[in-house]
């Protein structure tokens, strides 16, 4: 890239605090910026490296006045360097036009304006691809699927029959939308399948992460709202509802037909049994097991999950037990000898 | 689906209560049921529901005298209704006739009748595929496997070689059969690769969910029991053992070498460490890190598992922590003053 | 196999106690040995079972006086062991020569001598293959990637564009290396997608699992050390870096930007928070959960993680704690009694 930071403010509507001129030729992250790259600083508790770093320019929130770095002022930062990085930054190669020879397109499929298909995909019949969708190299998408517009699919992706992407929908490598749910009807030592004929609903702006595999419902179906970001390597069971533009991090899992609300965070390793409900905003720490409902705006840590700060406290409580039990043998000691003191002194 | 109550119930072998001539349209849970559609109550606890459905007709264990909905007296309502949504339900296209042109069948394949193979789906040299299987699109089946009769491989498995499945197995999207076990001999501060030699059997009527991993053993072989059922995102490493009729839970973990028995239960989340032995119908709760030998019917949680009772018990007396700090405290301060007081007497 | 234990003594350079005539045929461990079979033993607490081993002929470290099955005398016996697996053992098929018809290749691509590429195969433009790779069908390779000599990638492996692996790199089943990072800017409620531009390199003698999932970086690179090996359905974030010759065992999660040293071994499940360092040789044990930065040789367990001991502590003080609370309920009575007593002597 070859870009002034006068044309980068420009194009970002920010103020820049030093030198307009001062050309820009890479992206980086403050502490490994070298000259010549752009930054970013969005945490204040970093702001001491804007005296430190060799970028060339930082995008911040308010000028500071010591830094001798050239700063672009932005309302956000890291949303900012988004844009730059999107707009300047390395380009993928461009997809190749049009759908690749060795693709297998069903019977009855209906393609959009500008779809991409790259070399062995397969879509099933009675699809519907949607205008802009990059269907990339070994993305499986089975019978009967609608895909929204803008949507990006991954190699090795498996979409199942009948599942709905809405518009603008980044699936991931490997993952898995619309396997069947676990669900078996245990009858004389026998666990017999129970069908699971339900589809999952994928909202508008979704992103799902690699080996994520969401489970399609008994019946009825699964659902993800518009503008929920799913990480790695998470397990959705069977009737999940997830709210919009909730965060569920690496690792989670989540058991059948819970129910998220809105702008829920789940953060890696925790996880839900089947059947709750929780509250929009809830907060869940790494690591946490939820095993019952949780109001909105709950915040909770730990397994059996509890609210964060009685959490933080038993954590402070369980380091100091070597410390009570010597306590209590100590006040064991004492009442003994006082005890006896007093059966003498009656005596 | 266009049906009469008394056409299931004959295809159920059930008793109507209720008319016998009402038109069932849809199949749905007592909660989401619409007008026409029929659902199940298997679970007591939501016998009230009955009174609120709007469902056409319900499969009960035993009649409501106050419901004033259709009910159908089946012995497992929950099986019972497994059966109708198979016979009645929405059924999935059927997977076209024959080996598609598209896939790769290695040297010496022995394939039985009726087996359907789709596109890209590549066989290795001399495996053999029993009959009725259903091998999906870019499925993977590795040199010198034996599958039984009438399995369902679905698009994106991986069966690495010389692993054999018995009839009627299915194995759900991105899951990989046979992978290396996790072994190395660590010498002058290098981690040299141990071959792992040995294979993966896995028995009849098995369900492995997607992106579920089994590796295959250092030498000799891994097992799955018949009727066991194991859900997404599970690791089973090498050489472990399990019994038949188990239920593995999604992102269960099992290291090297254990041995789980007959009808054991892991929850969601849960896992063992390697070379333990845990007895039959042992249950180990969502989230349990087992650590040692389980007898049989053992039921635990935590992590160091332990009794269940006694893990419940022990997060009761963790929350209760403060109050016991706050009590030993107190009885500090009272004993300092006997101690005085006692002290000042006899002064 | 047919070789006699002599011969098998000289490959190793060992020495044989016992007849070297013996006829070797097989291959098993110590329990499940056959009389024909050659084993080892790497753990002297198995030294009983040399007395009752039906097998042929083991390796060991120290020969047994009172063992009567033959020995050969070597270093390290697991080691010497992995060695006679791979020279006598049974070997897979070898993959067919070249490349592979269906193998779709892009324009710029170098192929160094020796490179065996499977069916369906795709290997992106710009890309660099190593000498003496084997590129498994179904293996999807990105643009502008760099494969170093004698790789082995697995069926369904995805690597993303412009990410490197050294030599001798082995990557297992549906494993995804380069998925885009975890990473968004809220704006009014609205996650934005920070484009994840960065890459992974990977070092020589890398070892990854089925379905584990390494991020690329936001920008730069997220890194995995030489000799380092990971299990299955692991979980890299972007930006992690991981040292050489650490062992990051199945269903871990490392968030993003944390650095592990040399020789780490994170057990099975557990995790790290994100922008930590972790020092060399440091051990996590199963399931620990790790918040806070490790020097170097720290030994942690439980979550959140403490020093090992610690925690072992703390597990036997928690569970004494149904007796300490009746200690101190025992305690307030003889108090109270005590302090009646004493009063009712002041009377």
């Amino acid at each position: 890239m070859q870009v002034t930071v006068g044309e980068i403010a420009t194009f970002l509507g920010g103020q820049v605090v030093g030198d307009e001129q001062r050309l820009i030729t890479g992206i980086s992250s403050l502490a490994e910026a070298a000259d010549g790259d752009i930054s970013f600083l969005a945490n204040p508790r970093y702001e001491p490296m804007l005296e430190e770093t060799s970028a060339a320019a930082v995008l911040v929130a308010k000028a500071s006045a010591s830094a001798r770095v050239v700063q672009i002022v932005v309302d956000h930062p890291d949303f900012a360097f988004a844009k730059v990085v999107q707009q300047y930054g390395p380009q993928p190669r461009p997809m190749a036009v049009g759908i690749h020879p060795t693709a297998v397109i069903g019977e009855g499929v209906e393609i959009g304006e500008d779809v991409r298909i790259g070399a062995y995909a397969v879509v099933g019949d009675g699809t519907r691809i949607g205008a802009g969708c990059r269907i990339f190299p070994h993305a499986v998408i089975g019978d009967d699927c609608w895909l929204g517009e803008a949507c990006i699919i991954h190699p090795h992706v498996t979409v199942r029959e009948r599942c709905q992407l809405g518009h603008r929908v980044t699936i991931h490598s490997s993952a898995v939308i619309g396997c069947d749910g676990f669900g078996y009807a245990s009858v004389a030592g026998v666990h017999h399948k129970i069908p699971q004929v339900g589809v999952v609903i994928i909202g508008d702006d979704v992103e799902i992460g690699s080996c994520t595999t969401i489970d399609r419902a008994r019946f009825g179906k699964t659902v993800i709202g518009s503008g929920t970001k799913i990480d790695n390597l998470v397990q959705i069971a069977h009737n999940v509802e997830i709210g919009e533009h909730c965060i569920i991090v690496a690792q989670v899992g989540i058991a059948g037909s819970t129910t998220l609300g809105k702008y829920v965070t789940m953060a890696g390793k925790s996880s839900a049994v089947g059947h709750l409900s929780i509250g929009d905003q809830s907060v869940i720490a790494a690591g946490a097991g939820v095993t019952k409902n949780l109001p909105p705006k709950a915040v909770v840590a730990g397994a059996p999950a509890q609210d964060i700060k009685s959490h933080h406290a038993q954590v402070v409580y369980q380091r100091r037990m070597p410390r009570l039990q010597a306590t209590v043998k100590e006040l064991e000691r004492r009442l003994a000898e006082l005890e006896q003191r007093v059966k003498d002194n009656q005596a």
